[in-house]
Order: C-alpha cells, then sequence, then structure tokens
C-alpha cells in the first residue's frame, strides 16, 4: 500500500491506494470520530461491495442508502434522498458518510455531507478508475441542474480517500477506458515523461495489468494533490484539471446524461481543446495525432457520437463554471505537457473546432 | 447610521443599522465586486421594496427571483427555482444575490450562494424585526426538511448586513412581536441589563418608538456579532444563542410551518427552557413570572395553540442539530441573563415541562 497526504493545514488528509484495502478495517475507522456511519453508494456497487464494507464496520451504528445508478441521478431529488435516511436514522452532527462507488456517488455523499446540519464528515471509497484518479480527492462535491452540469455544490475535503484497487476488477471496459481518458489529462496538462509512459504503456493498461494500474493511479492522485495543495478552492492553479472539461461538459448537456460517459465526453473535450491548441499555433498537427492516438488505443472516443447543432453547443459552452462575464476561459496547451489558462483565443478558430466536431 | 463589524479574518464585514439606508446606493454597491446582481425576494415585499433597491443597482446586469412567501416554502424545491434563474440569466461565479425579505427569504438566499457554482458572493438586506436582529447575521443558511428545520445547509457569510429601520414602518404587528421574541432572547441569555432595558420598555417599544427600536437592533447585532466573532461554527459559545430553540424547532415541526410563527414558537420554546430551568433549581418562579409577563406584553404567545401529543413532541426534539450520540443539549439559563449548555438535566422534570406546554 501506498499512501498519498494532501496538505490543506486542519483539512489535511490520506489517500489509500493499492490492493485488497476493504479486508483492513482500522485504515477506515480510525478516520470516524462518531458513533454514527452512513454508506451511501449505488445498485450497481451495492452487490459487489457493500456487504464487505460493512464487515469493517460492525461496531458502529450503521445505516445505508443504496441509489440509482447513473449520472442522470446526480440531481437535488436524489439529495433529498440522503437526507431522508439520515434524518430517518436521527443521524446527528457527529455522523459520518462513507461514498462507495464512482464519481456520482462520491459527489453526491461530498455535497450531502457538506450541506447535511451545515456540514458532516465524510469517507471516499472510490469503485472506478475516474473516480480513484480524479473526483473523489480534491473535495469538489456537487449535483448537477437541468441546465448545467455540477451547478449546485460546495468545497467539503473528505477524511481520507481508500483507493482499493481490487474494486477494478468488477469495472467493465467501458468504465474503465473512461477513467483512462483523465488519467492522460494528468500526462497532456502537466508531465510530458507520464504522457510518455502512457503512450509506451497503454496495450498492457488495456490488459489490466495491475501494477502499472496502481503505478498511474498514484501519480494521478500525486499530481491532484500537488495542484489542491495549492490552490483548493479553485482561484487559480486549480482551474488547469478542467483541461477538455468545458467542451466536455457541453457535449455531456447537450447529448443529455447518460449517452456518453464522463470520461468519454472528456476524451472528445481534451482532442477539440488540442486542436484549437493546434490551430492557436502551439502544437504540431503530428502531436494531434499522437494525442488521437493514444485516446483511440485507450478505447475512447475521438468524435461526437450523435447529433449537436453548432449554435446548442455554444450554448452550452457558456454555461460553465470557467465563464467570467460572458467570457469563456479555456485551458489550452503550450505545447504538450503543459497546459494555460487562456482567454485571447480567436473566436473564429474556436467555432472552426466546434463546427469541425458538431454536425 | 451606526455600523457594526463582524471580525472573522478575511470574511468579516460591516452591518450597516439606520433610516432610509435603501436611498444609498454606495452603501450597497461598494460591497459587489461583479457585474451581475441577482435580487431574491418574496410576493410579500417584493412589491414594498423591489423597486427602491433595483433603482440602486441601475448600473449592474441584474435579474430577481420572487419567491413564494412562508416558511412552508423554504424548501429544497425553492432553492432550485432559484438555481434555475442563475443558470437561465447565465449567471457565473463573479455574481452576487442580495437577499431581501425576512428570515426565510435570506436563509434560502444564502445557502443558494453557498452552494451555486460552490459558492459566490451574497448580501443581507433584512426587513424583519426577526431576521434584523437574528438570522441576517452570522452566516447561517439553510433551508428545511420535512423531517427537520434548518436541517440542511452551509455556514457563508454576507458580504454585508444592510439594516433600513424604515422597512419595519410595513411589516404587521404580529410579525413584529415574533422578531421581539428574538431581541429578547439576548436579555436572557447573555445580558440582564439589556433584560430590564426590555422590561422597562416594552410599551413603548410595542408602540414602534423608531429610537428605540434602533437601540434593541444595534445592541442585539452587536451582542450576536461578538458570539459569532468567537465560533463561527459553532462548536462552543455559539450554541448559546439555541436558546428556546430545541424546544420551539419541536413545536414547530409538530404543529407544521405556518401555524407560529417562527418567533412565536421561540417564545414557548423559551417558556419552556425558563420552567425547566426553574425545576432544576436555578430560576424562582418569581423570575418565571417576569420573563413570562414580558413575553405577553410583547403580544407573544405563552403556550402552544394547537394540540400536540407529548410522545410527538420527544420525537420532535430528538431531530435536532443539538442532539449528539442521542442525547438532547439544552440551553439552559443559570440565571436571568446567563445561558449555559446544558446535558445533564433530570430527564422526568424535561418530561414535566413538556407534559405542562402539551395535551
Amino acid at each position: 500500500m501506498k499512501t498519498l497526504n494532501l496538505d490543506l493545514q486542519e483539512k489535511s488528509y490520506p489517500i489509500y491506494i493499492g490492493q485488497d484495502l476493504l479486508s483492513e478495517g482500522e485504515l477506515l475507522t480510525k478516520h470516524i470520530s462518531g458513533k454514527q456511519v452512513m454508506i451511501v453508494t449505488n445498485t450497481a456497487v451495492a452487490p459487489l461491495y457493500l456487504k464487505k464494507v460493512k464487515n469493517l464496520l460492525s461496531s458502529f451504528e450503521l445505516a445505508q442508502v443504496i441509489l440509482p445508478d447513473g449520472e442522470k441521478y446526480k440531481t437535488l431529488g436524489t439529495l433529498n434522498c440522503i437526507f431522508s435516511a439520515l434524518l430517518e436514522n436521527k443521524f446527528d452532527r457527529s455522523c459520518t458518510l462513507i461514498a462507495l462507488g464512482g464519481g456520482v456517488v462520491g459527489d453526491m455523499t461530498g455535497f450531502a455531507a457538506a450541506s447535511y446540519q451545515r456540514a458532516v464528515n465524510f469517507i471516499q471509497i472510490p469503485t472506478t478508475l475516474l473516480s480513484q484518479v480524479d473526483s473523489s480527492v480534491g473535495g469538489k462535491t456537487g449535483v448537477n441542474h437541468a441546465l448545467g452540469k455540477n451547478m449546485i455544490g460546495a468545497f467539503h475535503q473528505p477524511k481520507c480517500v481508500l483507493i482499493d484497487i481490487d474494486t477494478l476488477d468488477t469495472l467493465d471496459n467501458q468504465q474503465y477506458s473512461a477513467g483512462m481518458a483523465e488519467v492522460i489529462k494528468y500526462g497532456l496538462l502537466g508531465h510530458l515523461n507520464f504522457f510518455n509512459f502512457l503512450q509506451e504503456n497503454i496495450q498492457d493498461l488495456t490488459d489490466r495489468d495491475k501494477s502499472l494500474i496502481a503505478e498511474i493511479i498514484y501519480h494521478s492522485c500525486q499530481y491532484k494533490t500537488n495542484i489542491v495543495a495549492q490552490d483548493e478552492l479553485e482561484v487559480g492553479k486549480r482551474a488547469l484539471l478542467n483541461f477538455g472539461h468545458t467542451f466536455g461538459h457541453a457535449i455531456e448537456n447537450t447529448l443529455g446524461y447518460g449517452t456518453f460517459l464522463h470520461g468519454e465526453a472528456i476524451s472528445v473535450g481534451m482532442l477539440m481543446a488540442i486542436k484549437l491548441s493546434q490551430l492557436e499555433g502551439y502544437l504540431s498537427s503530428n502531436q494531434v495525432v499522437q494525442v488521437q492516438d493514444l485516446l483511440e488505443k485507450a478505447n475512447l472516443p475521438i468524435s461526437i457520437i450523435g447529433k449537436i447543432s453548432v449554435t446548442d453547443f455554444m450554448k452550452a459552452m457558456l454555461v460553465d463554471k470557467k465563464v467570467i462575464n460572458g467570457n469563456i476561459r479555456l485551458v489550452l496547451l503550450k505545447e504538450l505537457g503543459h497546459a494555460f489558462v487562456c482567454d485571447d483565443y480567436k473566436n473564429q478558430l474556436l467555432n472552426q473546432v466546434i463546427n469541425e466536431f458538431c454536425q
């Protein structure tokens, strides 16, 4: 097992990465201060790991909520189910919530914890590659609104993140690839060596070599903790982590949740950002091909499946947390492995990219 | 005009108290950093003051949401109306929300601001006595859940609080009295001199003497800012401000929102806490009569109107943020003007008080 520490003064917490961690009760229980524990999971994950996690917590007053599975349920309505369960079980401010599942479960459980009685503790046990390398770390929590993704939420840090790599054994290939999109993101935005490493090992990674998986998760989390420690509330540098996300969110919003997995939308979104970076003169066409090639080898989409009108896409882009006074700030690449926040790109080139990807 | 400062380091903010403040644009505008401003108000307040406030903000990109009036609308559903309005108007993270109204509007607007795009700025313009002396100051925001009052929320401090005493001119007597309950609370929990002052001046106060009103608002806010500055997140001393509230919330919850105004429920709740303090041997029966007398002169109820079963009341008390591990912590008085948090009261005496007030 490896441990990373996210350094945020009194809000600091460890990220445990390893195999068979769901058999080690103490890793989990030492981060629980009260008696009451609510496990929040979904219909896909509950049959696989709920019993195992409950076994670790037999000394606590335990309750559970099993949510429906899918991004389309990441709403205020579903959040209210968590609040109802907490209140029906008379859970008080000393309780701890545990998010057992992927990014949707983690984001909603975290926001429920941020808002229940004006904040209680929570712990992340991410069970998808995407949530292990991205959403479980850094304290971004929230739900979607019909008019925009992740528009309602809070910054609320967990007490620990427990990444048991063995939970990926039950993850289907599409979900696994979707997670790989966020892994590739770290290479593209900040780490050329890591990008090269991924290029070299993509075959073994799609074959699910566990030691390689442990390595890329550690590397991704290390990169993310480093950025979040410098800029928890995203007033600066943390925005770089949104590379591909303004485009990706617009894809998800216009296609409707469920057509693409989040990571798949991010794959296409990153490629759109890469193309714009090329048109702006930062990247060569050969570099674009390299990225496209890696995404394809990771079984990720490189074009939008389904029809989106250019106008709808533009509208959706305007509803994004990176928009300030109507200006869309984009994360582009200066070179492979070096992202920057850009707001003086040429609108005409942005339109060209959108036209190329939308029909 | 008088100004108080709530000292919370980088989150510090001023509280302006005076007459005709809604004519002074700069007081408001100097606390707005972006271009987009959303005024949140309700159907009762909008016809009275919305135009006036909009006039102060003509240089901004303005939008408004007019919510239905009443505690029963303080829900996640109504909150979502605010989010929809923000998104429909393409409001970004640099926007400012303005709460124009009483406690319900203030609590919901504050929580909307805390959660929209993971937090934007907001300003409080309280227009009821209750919100001017209590809920607009200190950053407690939130909504109710069917199973408990204020169970969902966040600590989120406003950029300023603008208390225009003239807005009380349009407040009906019942609402005015309800606010007086929270004023009397400050006397009871921390300030014998202030309690005596209220006893002496209660007739002029019910006659709405404006200079006296300004004085009690200033005094109440001063007391509250002092406590909040020491304990923003209510891990200690701030709990004293909940004097009467565990009983009061249980009354509201069992009677259903709308039967009693919040301040009216707090009036009875304080009297219940006072009676328990007497039974525990802290207060004399004469002191109980004094408090009861002041509440009556302030046109506040001293008994529960309507039937509540003892069992329902007990159940409702258990759903309260002051409950830890099933134990109800109560704020009692050691003497008039001196509250303390108590968890070793005799259960039998608590039952006696509940039996006396419920039928």
